[in-house]
């Protein structure tokens, strides 16, 4: 939304704080409708093949993890903030399977911040991102940027 | 599939070789409903708002330009070979947005491959991958590694 209206703005992320957002239940319906559009992999889909499969049992695809980790960002973050999009993810890593039932929690670490040089209204923050399962397992890492416009384009930060 | 039944396992695969996937179209639709689900931001569902965005006018969520990526890959690629699956990514870049309508083509890269240490049966297979739309612009880059099942587990490589 615009920075005018938005709670959380470039100048509201400090260095060093933490988010956390969840938990967020995923079900077996939902990874299979996921991979049958997406990912049709065996071991997305089906138990038999998933058992055969490095996975063991069945999972979601790492894809699909990803889609919900952003809703899950949007949910605690994004949707009151002046977020501008982003420009990619520097790193990822599937560290363990997304399995049905598995409650998610993300942890969100601001590493850096700083103002765009060709755009005076929009500042670049970076964070580290971990999710973990119920069992407190690591499911996902991720280091990666977004865009924020500030409430005072102005102003000195 | 299991390395015995699929038609491309890690030894065919040949560092510096490219493939090629797609056209895939995206649909208006398809957009807005991926994003309804993972990524409500105002400029991946509605015309005013992005219009007012710095993307300028509707574009989909960066997580859905992946999610047509994997499915664009398993079509052209892993749906007949000893895919096991990808440890994560190690770069991707949104360049551009995908808009309604765009006709996405893929380039893979073969960039390197090497043998599991833990796993004999297992190797790793390293791409750069580049996805553009019709007029050839690049839309999404990134660099990722895949696992794939031996063919013959024992043979020297």
């Amino acid at each position: 939304m615009d920075a005018s209206a938005a709670r959380i703005c470039y100048e509201d992320f400090e260095v060093g704080s933490v988010r956390t957002f969840g938990p967020r239940r995923v079900t077996r319906e939902e990874i299979i409708e996921f991979a049958t559009e997406f990912d049709p992999q065996p071991m997305h889909l089906d138990d038999k093949a998933a058992e055969k499969s490095m996975l063991k049992s069945l999972s979601g695809s790492g894809w699909h993890t990803c889609a919900i980790m952003m809703r899950m960002i949007y949910d605690g973050l994004l949707h009151e903030s002046s977020s501008l999009g982003a420009p990619g993810v520097e790193e990822m890593r599937w560290v363990r399977p997304m399995r049905p039932d598995d409650e998610l929690t993300i942890t969100l670490t601001c590493l850096g911040k700083r103002e765009s040089k060709s755009r005076p209204q929009v500042g670049v923050v970076s964070y580290r991102l971990e999710m973990t399962n119920a069992k407190g397992e690591v499911v996902l890492t991720s280091s990666y940027s977004g865009f924020f416009g500030k409430r005072n384009p102005g102003a000195a930060s």
